[in-house]
């Protein structure tokens, strides 16, 4: 089985621990090494490494080839984001240019699974059923009333693949309110987005070619170049033109091609801010459910989460619900309440100019 | 008139800005300077640098005589810290050794004076009743019911001094409970202690003589050799044997000298924690009623203290309520209401023989 892994993104969410330069997804914020080496790695034994294709931001490549210096991995760099749907298409030519004609894995470089073993056994279910044609996605079974993620709704069909039962998908929805979240829940009929797709290249490819015609010849002429010279001035002059759009957006919202969902309870997470991430990290706490890294000192503090990543002491003193992520050139101190809004933070400093500090 | 500058104390609730080596008087924590120079030149044109006696720790003589190089003030180094009494009596035999026959100002080096000239006002008339004879304080007219202080008390005793109404003294009195503060702020009875004292040395000497007689004969030992190459040793072994006491409790709560106290409305603050620097500090404070030094960036923060020493930037988002204290080796996260508590961190620091950051 292929696996291709989505590296984009910018991650400001986790800044001052992310930049610019080393966005999250090649972040060891877990404490089990960087997110897109444990992406990799938990996709072992299933994919082997020159199985895996890594698709990155341009401006990664000297990171990523740091981080997999040894190992035969592949990596495709696109000169700019074009968010998911071009990346998935080029993903899917690359693999088919390597000679898949079976199941890809397309999945995004830096979200979290705490239950590696049962993602890999749905994973590998997913891969069966899509060897057979249409596109299977990962249902994550939610476990509180989201409204930060899009959900995906099955219907009755039910489908049994071995020791997995699988469902038809009736639709994708976006993200929901409070209300309706809770319904999702209750339902039983819902699962979370996680972003994670499996099917053939040529699967792919087809409905590229049916919702976004322009990016499916862009991905043609990349594909007659694939392994030549020209294929990097040619990915150039493709991605310029080429208008960002999800995978999710462009085209699982309107594919008619049987779309499965395989749910999963692989105690997934997105990861999306320090707080989810002190959220992961709860079962590490102390007493006082702080969690720490580093040289910290905490006396009377409780729901804390401190990060010292810079060799200094950190010492706190009657702090509660604290975010405290300290770095060698800049440090945050914010209510963890408040941990989606550092990108205002990010943005300022932007606006400021301070570029060493994105 | 000649001024004593007690130098001493540790300062650690300034921690981390403030270290063993580094306590809060050498510290520019009030963005006017070193404290210890800041207390030295609002003396000027009272005090003139070759009246001036710095009774310093041994530890700091090095900071000190940075800080003074090209100023001809005088500098006595006490091996160990013994509290005021003792360290007001060298500075009285220094004075005299210098051929001071009148007043000499007692005073803390590591207090904030927020009216420089009322100050000095009022401690050139404590000066000139002193040099007729007795003891006179300045007593800091009270602001609000403050638990953290001694008081002085007044009896109905009025003495006038040109501008200056100055009173009888009726005793001092150690830190009341609350009901007790409020009781001394509305009486209008009682003052702050702030420990300015101002007497002629043969006045102080007396006193000692009478109340303390060990440090007495310590003293004129040391008198004795003063200028010459054995005070050195003699000071080391007279300070080995001397008790600590302050001279508040060993001298001030017992004598009958005449005592007199000059009200004095000058602004004063011993600055004993962040907290209470951070209440000078409040007329730069914006309109959030935030205070920050250095490369900060404040975003939805209300009644905070920001101090940037590291020279990184520190980004605080959504913080109410704080104080954060940025130094290269250590950095301090605490509510600002536990600033108090900060000498749990450097005794917890001093436990696990973390001496570098002490």
């Amino acid at each position: 089985m292929f696996a291709v892994i989505m590296c984009g993104g910018s991650g400001t969410r986790f800044w001052p621990a992310s930049r610019r330069q080393r966005p999250k997804q090649f972040l060891n914020i877990t404490g089990r090494g960087p997110m897109v080496v444990e992406t990799c790695n938990r996709l072992h034994p299933l994919v082997r490494d020159d199985e895996m294709i890594l698709v990155l931001g341009a401006e990664h490549m000297k990171e990523a080839k740091d981080l997999f210096e040894d190992r035969d991995v592949h990596m495709l760099a696109e000169p700019v984001g074009r968010n998911t749907a071009p990346c998935i298409g080029l993903g899917a030519i690359y693999a088919r240019h390597l000679g898949c004609t079976g199941a890809v894995a397309f999945l995004p470089a830096d979200h979290y699974i705490g239950h590696p073993s049962r993602f890999l056994k749905d994973l590998r279910a997913a891969g069966e059923m899509a060897d057979r044609g249409g596109i299977v996605t990962l249902g994550i079974v939610p476990i509180r009333p989201e409204t930060g993620y899009g959900y995906i709704r099955k219907d009755g069909g039910q489908i049994n693949a071995g020791e997995i039962t699988a469902y038809r998908v009736s639709e994708f929805v976006e993200k929901p309110d409070l209300e309706t979240a809770r319904h999702y829940l209750m339902s039983g009929e819902y699962f979370w987005n996680g972003g994670i797709f499996v099917a053939r290249p040529q699967t792919i490819l087809k409905e590229i070619e049916r919702y976004l015609p322009d990016l499916h010849k862009g991905l043609e002429r990349l594909s007659a170049v694939l392994g030549s010279d020209r294929f990097e001035s040619e990915l150039k002059d493709v991605y310029g033109n080429l208008t960002g759009i999800s995978f999710d957006y462009g085209i699982m919202e309107h594919t008619r091609e049987d779309v499965v969902v395989v749910p999963s309870e692989c105690g997934w997470s997105d990861v999306g801010s320090w707080a989810s991430l002190y959220e992961l990290r709860s079962p590490d706490a102390d007493a006082l459910k702080n969690v720490s890294d580093g040289e910290t000192l905490l006396i009377s503090c409780e729901n804390s989460y401190v990060s010292g990543r810079s060799g200094r002491l950190v010492a706190c003193l009657g702090l509660k619900n604290a975010l405290i992520v300290d770095t060698p050139d800049a440090l945050l101190v914010a209510d963890m309440d408040r941990s989606q809004d550092i990108r205002e933070i990010v943005d300022r400093l932007k606006a400021s100019g301070k570029d060493s500090l994105l």
